[in-house]
């Protein structure tokens, strides 16, 4: 049997890289970047350019879209309306034309940001655990969106353009809000032992996301690792994927 | 007391003229749009230049944007970009680089609108109402998003931006899915039976979040007629705003 063809964007970039590694051999990848990424096939173009980047969707059974200005607090406002607004419209149309049935969204935990403004998220992005009460809840993937910042609210506007893509054309578009995943792959701040992910879990993850059944349409999940106050569930995830992250924040005190 | 004053984004369209009609006499009142609108202070400017339209806001207490490519259905790509993507958030960023402390968004429907790909919201939709069981549940402002299509996208961009300027800016950004609302102020298709919003009852809304009291940072209300076959909850408005909505798409059957 030929082996799948999955292309992902961004692969040159942290979590690209993990990807990679989880996929390869697996599947056959390429790669969508403005870089080169050697040792693949890679279409070099810009994701705000629709046309350029259509050719790289010819024949690909998913497409995970990892390219983005990517950090909360980084990118000017007209970096982030062409890279994430627009460049994710534009993935997302390209991947539609080309007939793709699947494409993996990488979203952001900053779409729910700020709700570490309010208790018990605060106290626990503080690490403040003496400070949070016996019963609380975590956010689901249902809870009402509250972004850090602007750039929260462009992976709002990709998550809502998946749900339209998903209902329009019968494309499954399955969204992961991404934690923290850093280039030491380990947390390094007291709010990194709730929302982050070590590089194995995030991969890890996308790829059950590639391999989801393809009658799942549409859904969201939290990407995070089994983090002892991970005030983001992960049940979702679960229930619907099989997949249990395997790090925990706490092994890295 | 001087009176309040109140910029109005759209005032020249159906519901621009609406809410003028409601709020003349009663604030001071002036327009931003595109084209002259007789007889009151008309700031003409395109809200996607941001440089033109920031002299609107000086010594503005209340902005109320509804200017936008404003019907489901309507509007390329790149006109939903740049008038509702784009002029939305230069809008919210003109009022703040000003201190104005309240913004009234424009939503639609749309944001909820492929609900109606899926029963009960279908039949109701679709005017089948002896195939709707007994009990089922209105969309409420916290049921996750499903945008009707790209323009329903740049609603949900434009309220995750407003929350997003509450939580940095302590600004009270309310945020109002407007329903139906039709030139010849009545319902005139199957679905307008469940998601109409009277002339009267939206300009009256619109006015009680105009003023709803300063503490109130963020919300999200429907905005549709009090129709007897509504899945759009109203119930929200009544509690926060103590809005009741006083027309009936029924009393137009």
């Amino acid at each position: 049997m030929a082996m799948k063809k999955v292309l992902v964007t961004g692969m040159s970039g942290l979590i690209g890289k993990a990807l990679r590694k989880q996929l390869e051999g697996k599947y056959e990848l390429s790669a969508l970047n403005r870089s080169d990424v050697p040792g693949v096939t890679c279409h070099r173009a810009d994701i705000t350019d629709l046309e350029a980047i259509a050719p790289a969707f010819a024949g690909q059974d998913t497409v995970v879209h990892l390219a983005a200005v990517i950090a909360r607090g980084e990118g000017t406002w007209e970096s982030l309306l062409n890279g994430n607004v627009v460049g994710t419209y534009n993935v997302f149309e390209a991947a539609r034309r080309a007939g793709v049935k699947r494409v993996v969204f990488a979203s952001s935990g900053a779409t729910i940001g700020n709700y570490e403004l309010v208790e018990p998220y605060k106290a626990i992005a503080e690490g403040r655990y003496d400070q949070v009460p016996p019963t609380w809840e975590k956010l689901t993937h249902t809870s009402p969106v509250r972004p850090g910042d602007i750039y929260g609210c462009t992976k709002v506007w990709g998550e809502a353009l998946a749900r339209a893509y998903s209902d329009s054309y019968g494309m499954s578009m399955l969204c992961v809000r991404i934690g923290a995943v850093r280039p030491a792959d380990k947390p390094e701040a007291p709010r990194q032992f709730s929302i982050w992910s070590s590089h194995g879990d995030i991969a890890r993850l996308l790829e059950a996301c590639v391999e989801a059944p393809p009658e799942l349409k549409f859904d969201i999940f939290y990407g995070v690792s089994n983090n002892k106050w991970s005030y983001r569930d992960m049940e979702h995830a679960r229930e619907v994927l099989g997949f249990t992250a395997q790090d925990n924040a706490e092994d890295h005190r």
